[in-house]
């Protein structure tokens, strides 16, 4: 069993209401010197009967078509043995 | 300047109703040999003006008092020197 750990973030540039709601209520409840947040999503998938190699082309395509959204999004994924 | 990677998932056990869907999603897609599908959040946050201890203590209580519910979610952060 592999297990993919899949981060989309934002492009740089692109703005992030999210992460600016996250600073702002940070900041309310007082802490300081946060200079930027940035919201992503962090997925776990845990594959059955590949190789590294066909759960890396798999994963990239599952990250292109559904996971991510290529206009503004990018992502980054590494391939592990499960543990266990 | 420091950055602050942050990774919030569900506790083992409780139900990942979004992960679920992404699973069908993919299926629906064509892609096989899918175990299991959780999602999570991914935050980077950018400080300013502390040394990594002050910064992974209040990276720590962030998490404990906005950014993850301790009661379903679990987090992990790494503190790293901020890239350029």
């Amino acid at each position: 069993m592999l297990t993919a750990k899949i981060y989309v973030t934002l492009k740089p540039g692109v703005l992030d209401a999210q992460g600016d709601t996250v600073r702002s209520a940070l900041e309310t409840l007082g802490f300081e010197g946060l200079a930027d947040v940035r919201v992503g999503k962090f997925m776990v998938l845990t594959l059955n009967g590949s190789t590294k190699e066909q759960a890396t082309a798999q994963v990239d395509e599952m990250c292109r078509r559904l996971l991510a959204n290529p206009v503004i999004e990018e992502y980054r994924f590494e391939i592990e043995e499960a543990a266990g």
